[in-house]
């Protein structure tokens, strides 16, 4: 096997004009170095976490092709904080799989495995990169099945380690249902502890029970307060993670853990209760503005949460998470996805119409070799 | 020296039929234990801190005088959040100083001196406490000058050492020109450490800079946004201690640190810069809610800031700030007051009125002894 000379890759750019522009370009496909392999992608994922750098701020409802580049408009407003991407050719994807085509002479022994890629740049019909960025996949785990080995089963660990690292026992979760909290929910499951799903629909709390949740709330139900504070009362749960992010989710959650905490008082404590009341928030599913009321004392903090730095304060902690993940691919760690597109499709505006969507149980596979 | 049997103390209590309640009430003055002391209160401030337990939630528009008692109105949708108060007669007063009257055989030698006292109830005219709980004021210090020893000069204090402690080299102040933001003021000159004062008149900022401080800005100004981002550029000052609570200042605040650090940043990053930007929220001048557009990546974070618990955190290392305090209480932590009340004033609605403005500058001293 050898790597060909050049290869298609997706570029996203935002123009000075005002413009989203999507294009797949001919790009040379570097001679790997001494640590280097070269991987033919056949999958790679399209995370919530990719769309903010593939799309940008751009309505998409106003997407048009035109000699095979894909444009869309931006909201003047939304223009100001894309300052420092404008006009620069960016390649996008977080990760994905594939097979190992060249490789360094001291990455030999992983020419011809199929592994998973992290580092960006996976929507591409070649990636080359460091080996230390690439893991193994277990026999018979097809890059299909390794395509989302990092992204969310990293996020899924790392929810629960931040949970023990800041005192907590229990946790809440939103948007419940997302691949990546069907995936929270069987760690919690297999580790013992007690998770508060919360959805926004029947239907996605209805999946969540068949997968064995035993604590799920739907927020757009009548009694969702009132059960949301038992919830909390009965598992002490006092961290959220929530990808929801604008609206008053998360405001309602730290209300009901302050009445939570307020039911097991012995005293009036002016400045509310002294257990402290976390909620991180690690998407936007809501654009809108995040509104505290702060009626809920002063031991409380809702704070920005994102995986890099997380596994940077990690540090040689996170090859046991890896081990984990590797371990239990095609188990707790399993993605499913409802399809599979070519990198042409990737920008038409018909399926850029379905992926950004982010709906709960639609998640798109990119094969860059179909 | 004798401490007499009885004397007046002042009763806040919330009515489950929604009414606030303002009394005097001639209480026991119990005989000081072997650690304890009784000090006859003769300064005692009115800091925002005390306003909660005092007024609760009412509408002091509402506040009538009958029989000696003063009462006022709750409105009804803040009643639920008084449920563990209900009823209940809640002596108040964070701190004050008076002279030690009585003394336990093991607090012997405090007998006859002028002490500052912490741990409540100090809107009386007797405190019988334990002797650790107050602190011998420096020879010549009067009462009214070490009244305001704890409360004022430990958070000035807290603040700059939260900053140190979570890795910030410089820090935001709002409501700056108060009595605390004055002593911040102080604090950071005397340290050289760069202090963002925020205020939110132009008679604040002129006062304010009167008084040394090289960075004011004003809130209600025109060029406010700009000159915010350019003395955080300056200044480096990624964290901020916030009095106001509701609007938008805290969203401004968040905004400007991240194209601060823009400023400087070298590539794009699609999920904001990765330097961490703290508000912490001390206060509720404004009572509207908080509201985070959320335009600033995800290394961020607004939370409650509360003395307390700071100082349990601190453990022994309190005892050094405790030290500095005592030794600079006529000068970096002065306190200045606009009025000095009795406690019968305390009760009388239009006195009411004019400490619970909570305005810069406007600040009561209660002296129990005229």
């Amino acid at each position: 096997m050898t790597a060909p000379r050049t290869g298609l890759e997706l570029i996203s750019r935002v123009t000075a004009a005002g413009e989203l522009e999507l294009s797949l370009v001919e790009a040379e496909v570097p001679a790997p170095g001494p640590d280097e392999v070269v991987v033919q992608i056949q999958a790679a994922p399209i995370n919530p976490s990719d769309l903010g750098l593939l799309l940008g701020p751009a309505d998409i409802s106003t997407a048009r092709v035109s000699g095979g580049v894909t444009t869309a408009k931006i909201p003047p407003q939304r223009l100001a904080g894309m300052a420092a991407r404008l006009d620069q050719p960016l390649k996008v994807g977080n990760e994905g799989a594939g097979v190992v085509i060249a490789a360094g002479a001291n990455a030999q022994a992983l020419l011809g495995k199929t592994v998973a890629v992290v580092g960006g740049a996976t929507y591409a019909q070649y990636r080359t990169c460091k080996a230390r960025d690439v893991v193994e996949l277990p026999a018979g785990v097809t890059a299909a099945q390794g395509a989302s080995a990092f992204v969310n089963p990293l996020t899924a660990l790392g929810m629960v380690e931040t949970m023990r690292r800041e005192g907590h026992t229990a946790l809440v979760h939103t948007a419940a249902a997302s691949n990546l909290g069907q995936m929270l929910n069987r760690v919690c499951l297999k580790d013992g502890i007690a998770l508060v799903n919360i959805v926004r629909s029947t239907a996605q709390a209805s999946l969540l029970r068949e997968l064995g949740a035993p604590i799920v709330l739907d927020s757009t139900s009548d009694g969702f307060t009132a059960q949301l504070v038992d919830a909390l009362a009965a598992t002490k749960a006092t961290i959220a993670f929530d990808a929801i992010g604008g609206g008053p989710l998360a405001n309602q959650i730290l209300t009901a853990m302050e009445a939570a905490a307020n039911r097991s008082a012995t005293a009036y404590s002016r400045y509310g209760s002294s257990i402290h009341k976390q909620v991180y928030i690690y998407g936007a599913l809501d654009l809108r503005p995040t509104e505290l009321d702060r009626s809920y004392g002063l031991a409380w903090s809702v704070a920005g949460w994102l995986l890099t730095p997380f596994l940077m304060k990690l540090g040689a902690g996170v090859a046991a998470l890896r081990a984990r993940v590797n371990a239990e691919l095609t188990t707790t760690f399993a993605s499913h996805y409802s399809a599979t597109i070519s990198l042409r499709e990737v920008l038409e505006p018909e399926v850029i119409a379905r992926y950004a969507r982010r709906a709960t149980g639609e998640k798109f596979l990119i094969d860059p070799s179909k």
